[in-house]
């Protein structure tokens, strides 16, 4: 059994964290400068505050950043001097990755995670990349949880994060197109005429639109820096990067709901 | 039973043709600098080719543009003094409806078509909109036939225009979205990582990615136009226009398939 460190977790880090405490690891976050239900959602998923980040880094053999990818870098910088296996699991670009790993150093693996925070097995997935040896040892912690994890053998060291930004860009991309083409039908008054014609052509999108909708309400402030990040990785693969620079925008018009807390760069 | 003249049929003109034609109208065309493949078509279809844009003006009730987008502009600027009901049915923005229809006058009706061109009925609606009376009157040339004509009342009278745009938004854009996140994928080398993804939680992403394939390498060069339209759409709507100037970019990298001839702006 391993001591594992997780910065800094969220719905998705907490869940993560739970898997991993179930299976028998003890799991670390800190819980200075975070919130009351954050601190009270670490306590049920059975992770221990080591008091700080120093305390964390020196007692954990693996260190796994999920946070929001605008953070990513400076997770890492933050550890800098960790001597354990540091673990991207962000939304983030496979450039950004690599100068991650650039700053990490060779112990270094590259994550992404598809699905919910993971409550039963099935659901998730958290891929993983990079050097075989401790991509696999990253792996091995999640045997028999609620967390799938798979090694893209053979797949170059950011394929990872490539996987979920090519993922990502369609669920979360289609779901901000399918938001701005009612939106627009709104502004322009065939609102109605539109669902009319949904109703006889593609039936399937008031159900689709309903969950974007509701999803963007609860999350879609949080998903700006992954919108960029897509926008980036499309750019990089010489695709056009407007469809998640616009995905940005439109997500970007969703508030921040009460309670809902930025988790900390650091 | 009205004379009707079809400006300038491709695809989607001579099946609208056709259906006219099989309700006992009148369809004229003009053959003149189109190539043998479009007048085998339009022959096909019943139309008459009129000898000349002028006669066609001279004979006909009713006349419909049905153009690609860039097109529909010069269209209509070359029936000038045409003195029946000029109306347009092509894939474009309100606002270039609104300059068409100012250049047309008060006989113009605005349309948009949705489906594919009509060979039986159920699939295909031809929307109209602008006065009451002339927008009734054109839907009427359809009663029983293979296209289902709606007017669109009360919705001001671009509406048919606008909801064209917002409903070509989500299918030829989601296509184009789609396309680009598996060719990213392709360019990062995780192409078969991410569809052994979807197979697992997006299922029905393998025969819509076929399916958009399949449509952009046969129309996907004729869509440039319609998504810059979509684009500018947006934008006027208070949405990102960057989803469809994307989609333009996708759609522009398939090459015109030999012996799709470009349909004349007139």
């Amino acid at each position: 059994m391993a001591t594992i460190g997780v910065l800094h977790p969220g719905a998705m880090g907490a869940a993560v964290g739970a898997a991993l405490a179930q299976a028998g690891h003890e799991v670390l976050w800190v819980a200075a400068g975070r919130s009351a239900a954050t601190a009270s959602r670490a306590r049920a998923a059975g992770l221990t505050d080591a008091g700080s980040l120093d305390a964390l880094l020196r007692s954990s053999a693996v260190v796994l950043s999920i946070c929001p990818p605008d953070a990513a870098a400076s997770v890492a910088e933050a550890a800098a001097g960790f001597d354990g296996i540091y673990v991207d699991a962000n939304a983030i670009s496979p450039q950004r990755a690599a100068e991650i790993a650039h700053l990490v150093g060779p112990a270094y693996v590259d994550g992404g995670i598809v699905g919910p925070p993971p409550q039963r097995p099935g659901t998730t997935r958290l891929y993983l990349s990079g050097d075989p040896g401790p991509a696999r040892a990253v792996a091995a912690l999640f045997d028999g949880t609620a967390l799938e994890a798979r090694v893209l053998d053979g797949h170059g060291a950011t394929a990872a994060s490539a996987l979920k930004m090519a993922y990502a860009a369609w669920t979360k991309g289609s779901a901000a197109l399918l938001l701005a083409a009612e939106r627009a039908a709104a502004a322009l008054g065939v609102h109605d005429a539109l669902h009319e014609e949904w109703a006889r052509s593609q039936p399937e999108l008031e159900a689709r639109l309903a969950a974007a909708g509701a999803s963007a309400a609860a999350k879609g402030w949080r998903w700006v820096g992954e919108m960029r990040e897509i926008a980036a990785t499309f750019e990089a693969a010489g695709q056009p990067g407007g469809f998640h620079r616009a995905a940005a925008d439109v997500f970007a018009a969703f508030p921040r709901p009460a309670g809902d807390e930025p988790v900390p760069a650091s």
